[in-house]
């Protein structure tokens, strides 16, 4: 069993590099198609709508003072300092339903004055110089995947907004084979650090669904979790160093892979969000491009089984690389393989729960993992559907977020939210989060389907991912915001984390202020305050 | 192979608590003794000066205000403040070896005018209050054993000094088996908190070298490191959740095992050394008591050859429990088994270097890892002596502070410091650091023996503990603080870490500044400032 990478050149993770064009994802010359049997469950005959053309959206002119402009222009060069109108659209917002669904509807108001393009660290410095003389709020731009806002920072007291794409922060700077660490610019896009890696053997292990467009400069400021986190860890655990650029000059941190020498510093920066400035460069670690790779899919009775099965690998081992469990109603719309949505998932799964097991590393390493996993599996009820499921996931494991813009497109309300606790609370928070979600939007006339899925364990508890599907109200943008906002008081309430691994942004600024507490933020705060007197930095995100 | 625990319960990790009286280290009734082989070594023929008797030191009065300490009466009642002459001693400055060379000498110049024992978080809270309301210096104290200055804050600026200690905090107050957590109070001792996870079929698994006197608080404030790091992880990967008291509220951080929102809050509070208030409650992951647990030894040719099979491990695992590596001066030395010191290290590992393997855990997993990594071993060019150099060493593990006290009495003086850096820097760090405490205590008529070994290791990198033996100067604080300051210099010039494990305190405090530079520096104090307007909590300490 299990499978040699190199007689299989066609690794999902070595995807071209996908520039977005808003609102849709992806490279458009592959859009998102609804499977029949998706479509057929969700209103397939319901009339097409794809929205206004983003080329035809009205955009107010740039607000930016000219003084403002022409000190970008001078520090950066013309080229590099754009109004362009394409150019403002896809670095509007991010990449959240209600963000697409305002642009569909021609709403462009929050696109940034202007686009800045820096070529070094020293650029980003003076960027931020420039703007905190000037009053210019600043927005960092990797990738522009934010589902929370975080690309939307207020223009109160502001004369205007930049956003600063690192596009051309792209490189590899080093790589250290001995302690097996990578340092890359920021702006180098998941798929590209993986090219890059993959060049000299390695790999940095994060695929996030948003890996088609989403950079490392995001990774860390959001604390992204990629879908292989049991086997390399969440990107905060494998970040070693940061360097930050602030409008009052540079941080450098991670001296050491660990140290109690004070606070660690690099956790202050990671989930920072662009609020205290800019990261251009990041040192990762890296592993060995693995020699074997399996995934399997497992059956269980019931979530709770299932998810018990998956706390038993958590806390006494062997880890998995990749492990997911998909609820009852996940497993039965197969949403675990979403280019088969909406057709019965392996029908050996069906009425039970579908996990998807997946190892890679070194064969022998790998393989007796398996063999070790397998038994815990066993143990705990679970009944092996072999590798169909598993590489049906893997081979579709991008393809989520295809799926939303033709569902939009047939009036279909498709958004997902995510949160995270500790073990022994897990099962009471699935269930107030799906009634939350299922109250609100019946209520609202529009009862949802509300799917559940475990993606990141640990030894102390597990995040819970749900994807809600409804048809969509007059105002949609308002009809999820009521259902999120009754998602978020019940997780507030079951003492959960608002968010395990999409950051805060503006969606979920009052639910974290709430969690950490006044005195907390006030710390926070005065963070921001000293490395951004002028408060520039991404204004009104996380703080 | 292999030992079920259950079998021997004389558990080396199941010492009474005790409660160091200063200046010696451990239990009054077992004090330490100079192997005779170590004592021929370093001069076993000196005269024997055990220094003054702590009884007859002189102290000033104390310095509180009377409408503070009425106060603070008032708060904790008489019972729980207190000026007494042995007290004051026994909080007086911490356990480096010019700390106790201080006292030795009669000074005790650093006793704090107070020891006050709260009985609760809110008795915390009140104390900072009164204290930021009289301008009086509070230091937190759970073991004591700081060997960095942790304990000696600045008087300046302030009418006195007050030491909490949280020694009736003492409680475990919440277990939670299905989260594998438990919430103890910061004032439980290590040995103490084994005791009463034990009952309940856990462990911490945290070993440090100060086993024997430290607590929960000084842990997490100082990010200890244990000796079985490798298996359960440093402090700070352990904590989930902290309480922490501060002179302006409570902040409670931790609500979920992982998080995207924002900075993680838990890595403020862990290495803040009291800087920012006290440390009150934290919430700890625990592991079933081990069923399982072998120690061996293993004979490598230099310290290089050692290394890079430590680092294979590290980085391809598997993974040991306990994985350290003793240079070839320390393995002469033999001083990984502390009883047995100055005598030579088992016989065929003479002439090369000690590795000491221990593995624990469940008796399968724990015999499978270890059958993985002797393939490991062998392959990197090990050659396994068998259980009992490993034994030794388990068996001696809390015996290394003993041999200090008898040292410094014959006129030998002993010191050990610490640093961490990435795998490709760790040769030359050892060599520059090395040289560094050569020269310096050299030049002062003074050549020592420095020994090293490696004690923690990570993917990315590890750390170099050295301890260093030679006779003493005339003034041999001075003396130390000369050769101190080298290696400080050399580990700064390497770019390395400035601890690893032994926090910041007073005597790192410089070098700290210098590796996090200004702007984070501003950072933290801005956070200090918030928390802590009046500046009272171990002022001086780390910031």
């Amino acid at each position: 069993m299990g499978e040699h990478v190199e007689s299989r050149p066609t690794d999902e993770t070595a995807l071209p590099v996908v520039h977005l064009r808003r609102p849709r994802w992806g490279d458009p010359a592959t859009p998102g198609q609804l499977p029949a049997a998706a479509a057929a469950l969700v209103g397939g005959d319901n009339p097409v709508d794809t929205g206004t053309d983003p080329d035809d959206v009205t955009l107010d002119d740039p607000a930016i003072p000219a003084a403002a402009r022409s000190a970008l222009v001078d520090a950066l060069g013309e080229a590099n300092v754009t109004a362009d109108h394409r150019q403002r659209i896809d670095h509007t917002r991010g990449y959240s339903t209600p963000d697409i669904l305002a642009l569909r509807s021609g709403d462009a108001s929050d696109a940034p004055d202007l686009v800045v393009t820096p070529g070094s660290h020293d650029d980003v410095l003076r960027i931020l110089q420039i703007c905190a003389t000037h009053r210019v709020a600043v927005v960092p731009f990797t990738g522009g995947t934010s589902v929370v806002g975080g690309l939307t920072p207020d223009r109160v007291g502001f004369v205007g907004v930049v956003s600063v794409d690192l596009c051309r922060l792209d490189d590899l700077v080093e790589i250290d084979e001995i302690s097996r660490t990578a340092t890359l610019q920021a702006g180098v896009r998941g798929v590209r650090a993986e090219e890059l890696l993959r060049a000299r053997g390695y790999t940095l292990g994060h695929f996030p669904q948003s890996y088609a467009g989403a950079g490392i400069g995001g990774y860390a400021a959001t604390r992204s979790a990629g879908q292989s986190s049991a086997g390399y860890g969440r990107f905060d655990e494998i970040v070693e160093g940061l360097t930050l650029a602030t409008p009052r000059g540079t941080i450098v941190v991670g001296t050491a892979p660990r140290s109690a020498a004070g606070p660690d510093l690099r956790q202050l920066v990671l989930g920072s969000e662009g609020a205290f400035g800019i990261i251009t460069e990041v040192t990762v670690r890296i592993r060995p491009t693995p020699e074997y790779r399996l995934f399997e899919g497992w059956r269980f009775d019931d979530f709770d089984s299932g998810a018990a099965a998956l706390r038993t690998l958590a806390q006494d081992g062997p880890m998995p690389t990749v492990l997911r469990l998909s609820d009852e109603v996940e497993t039965a719309i197969n949403l675990a393989d979403p280019d088969a949505a909406g057709t019965d998932a392996d029908a050996t799964a069906a009425g039970g729960v579908l996990v998807v097991v997946g190892y890679e590393g070194r064969h022998e390493e790998a393989e007796m993992r398996r063999v070790a996993a397998r038994r815990v599996l066993e143990n705990a009820g679970g009944t092996c559907l072999g590798t169909g499921p598993g590489e049906a996931w893997r081979a579709g494991r991008f393809r989520g977020p295809y799926l939303r813009d033709p569902l939009l497109d047939v009036g279909v309300l498709v958004e997902t939210l995510e949160t995270v606790t500790y073990w022994s609370r897990l099962g009471d928070l699935k269930a107030s989060v799906t009634a939350a979600l299922t109250d609100a939007l019946t209520a609202a006339g529009t009862p949802p389907l509300v799917m559940c899925h475990i993606s990141h364990v640990y030894p102390a508890g597990a995040s819970l991912y749900f994807t809600v599907v409804c048809p969509q109200a007059d105002d949609p943008i308002a009809q999820w915001k009521a259902a999120k906002g009754a998602a978020n008081d019940a997780i507030r309430a079951a003492g959960a984390g608002i968010t395990h691994h999409h950051a805060v942004g503006r969606d979920h600024r009052d639910a974290y202020h709430a969690e950490i507490g006044e005195l907390a933020l006030e710390a926070l705060r005065a963070v921001k305050q000293t490395l951004d007197p002028d408060g520039v930095c991404n204004p009104g995100i996380m703080l």
